[in-house]
């Protein structure tokens, strides 16, 4: 039953990100590419918030952290490095009756060629042994198909930091701890993609390295888990849906100290947003052993020479996205009908303002123009004149506008306008003059 | 002479954006990539206040623009409809006796098994016979590498607003003429990168498909060519560098009706930044052939129904970054020693501000780092307090950091800090309260 009521949600929030220009399926023309989604004009202006306070918060307002911007295509032997190369894998296995391939350990796709039980439950003759398939998506640089010329996609942004240690230890002076954070776009060849955009073949990252004294390693880590749970509830998800999970010693990685994932209560199942790891040195000493480049670091103070330890704060851009939509859509019956409105919080919100003539004559399109140009110097504002006043605020409230601004009649005698809150529903008039300085007291988006 | 003075000027800038984390060669640990570039903690500060200078003047002020994000990886049938398939290829040549690929139209590479003779000079049955080279990188989506699952990396983004019209029509509700805007990576697989970051592999662009009434094709072109031109020149290119370059008609494609190229003095020689397009109505109805779906515009107020003509200009962020660090960099004599200062437009300094305690001691720091915590509100600084101080001037010239605000002995007295200007050094006091309402005024950022 609850099952049932969570489909019938993802339904409603894939087909209004369609409706309003959030997400299309990428290429759709052409019958879409199976885990490739594209941002239309309202997604867009929301992933760029995501990562636009995400950089601010993380980045900007912070004396221990850098920026860096390294290229999705990288020297192949940073993936023999990472270990990548022989270990990003799912084990695969082909149905010798279909010939369909399948992840050996998700054998629920009916067989066509038998009556369509599922895989999981023919005969295990008809399955061949399982093989390890590498998720990195392969390309070739320059002229000549060989094996020499062969790269990847890079399947996450991290590397491309690792293999920076020492350019940006060089040249921002920059003492442990410090970060170095990087936003891009990753590619995984998955066999299986599926829940919308959270588990897609090309997806955005935002991942921070932290590099530490080795003793202080555990403190980073409980710091960066707290730090990052914190951000996401101070944009909006709710403390009911969010959980910092740590992972048990059976699920870390052989090198890793600890490792927690914050998780969100998707529609489909609570499901990992953004994962913190201690990977303690394993990462600067594997690129050291294979570039054979020192990339030790040397306290002054102390006289001290060591390989930092390191915590990554490594989350998506495209599952933020997703868990800030999930928590955004709520349907209301307001009159008799049910109004469908987007709660995002004022920082996430695509659109800030909508300006709206409420009628196209005796001067108010022009007087709206004239705010609109004023407003949109600081606020992504919106200008609407088509249709009745009352769809025009149900099509704000879709896309998550918190306030519009309506020009009527009166607004030519005294210069107020009426402002419509897009929770309450609220109606007050304010002077026109007034708006800039009302949107700032009441986004607050300069106290985030 | 000229030649080698600017050969010069160009390994000086190479040399300062390596020294000062603006460009690294990518993955340089593994002996780089060709044609793949990483930037740096100041270089990633610097793309950003490209894009987002463009985004904002080009998408947030303007109510005929809406933005887009749509994937690298495309549905395939794309590039047979934008005719890049067939059609985006250089024409290539083996040397029989070294093996080596080259351009046909670029043979000076010397032949190492014939006394290093330049390629052109060897007889011509050396040479094989010239063939196609797509540009295009391959990869391959799915478990199997077999054509059918063969897809590239996008070489424009363009191509991904076209198969996008008809959705953003349906939601954003825009009348003609409107843009959709776009930022994102591009990949070609040229042959020969050069000239530091600007023929390169992998790129970013920003693009604008501006849609209009096939009757204004040209006057839209017109308006896009100078609006564009002045854009460069707002953010700090010079006159005599910048050239607005239209297109003879046998260099125009054959559906284009128009097309110019913004170039740049560059040190190597004066290249193409951006360049816009009149193309008329080529791209949609390719669209609409090979999809099968009715791409056409309804005009409701004329009952005209038509495909719209397209005007693109089509911008390289990374050779607008490289020809905003060309036109920045300086060499100037100061007290018998030379100073290298970057001349940014303020809206392009990665740095706004530098919070320079003058001493360890006294207060100083604490002071100067509570004036630090308020300015990183608003502005991007940076904090330094190690060295000389008349090194840290030089290291904020380097970086272009129009302002440095010094904490020092008066300080405690007064609460007044020096102001250092960039490019005058000239130096004043000023309250420590009134920095921010300083950079306010100087920087002029909100008058963009």
């Amino acid at each position: 039953m609850a099952k049932e009521q969570n489909n019938d949600l993802m339904e409603k929030l894939v087909s209004m990100c369609k409706r309003r220009g959030f997400i299309f399926p990428g290429s759709e023309i052409y019958g879409g590419l199976n885990g490739v989604w594209d941002y239309g004009p309202l997604g867009v202006e929301l992933k760029r918030n995501i990562k636009d306070a995400w950089w601010s918060d993380m980045v900007t307002a912070r004396i221990d952290m850098v920026g860096l911007d390294s290229a999705i295509i990288m020297n192949p032997r940073t993936w023999v490095a990472s270990g990548h190369e022989s270990g990003f894998t799912d084990p695969m296995v082909d149905c010798k009756d279909c010939g369909m391939r399948l992840r050996a350990d998700d054998l629920s796709a009916p067989c066509p060629k038998n009556r369509n039980k599922p895989h999981g439950e023919l005969p295990k003759d008809k399955l061949t042994e399982s093989r390890q398939f590498n998720m990195m998506f392969k390309t070739y640089v320059g002229a000549l198909e060989e094996s020499s010329a062969q790269a990847y996609l890079r399947p996450e942004t991290a590397q491309g930091i690792f293999v920076n240690f020492n350019n940006v230890l060089a040249t921002s002076r920059m003492k442990l701890p410090f970060g170095i954070a990087q936003i891009g776009k990753s590619f995984r060849n998955e066999i299986n993609p599926r829940n919308f955009t959270f588990r897609s073949r090309e997806f955005e990252q935002m991942e921070i390295e932290f590099f530490v004294h080795p003793s202080e390693g555990m403190k980073w880590y409980e710091y960066w888990r707290q730090r990052r749970y914190q951000w996401y509830l101070d944009h909006g998800l709710s403390k009911g849906r969010l959980h910092l999970r740590e992972h048990g010693k059976e699920e870390l990685a052989h090198y890793a100290a600890g490792c927690s994932d914050i998780e969100y209560d998707f529609p489909f199942g609570c499901s990992e947003l953004e994962g913190i790891a201690n990977r303690t040195d394993f990462d600067l000493k594997r690129h050291m052993e294979f570039s054979g480049k020192d990339m030790m670091y040397f306290d002054d103070q102390t006289r001290e020479k060591f390989i930092p330890h390191v915590v990554e704060p490594s989350a998506g851009v495209d599952r933020g996205a997703l868990a800030f939509l999930c928590e955004a859509y709520h349907e209301e019956e307001v009159k008799g009908e049910t109004r469908v409105v987007m709660k995002f919080h004022p920082r996430m919100a695509p659109i800030k303002a909508a300006i709206l003539p409420l009628v196209n004559k005796d001067g108010m399109p022009e007087k709206a123009q004239a705010i609109f140009d004023r407003v949109r110097k600081r606020y992504n504002a919106f200008f609407d004149d088509k249709g009745a006043i009352g769809r025009r605020y149900r099509r704000q409230d879709e896309a998550g506008t918190p306030f519009c601004f309506t020009i009527d009649g009166q607004t030519q005698q005294d210069n107020t306008v009426t402002v419509r809150d897009r929770d309450a529903m609220t109606q007050e008039r304010i002077n026109a003059d007034q708006i800039t300085e009302y949107l700032h007291d009441k986004l607050h988006l300069e106290d985030c």
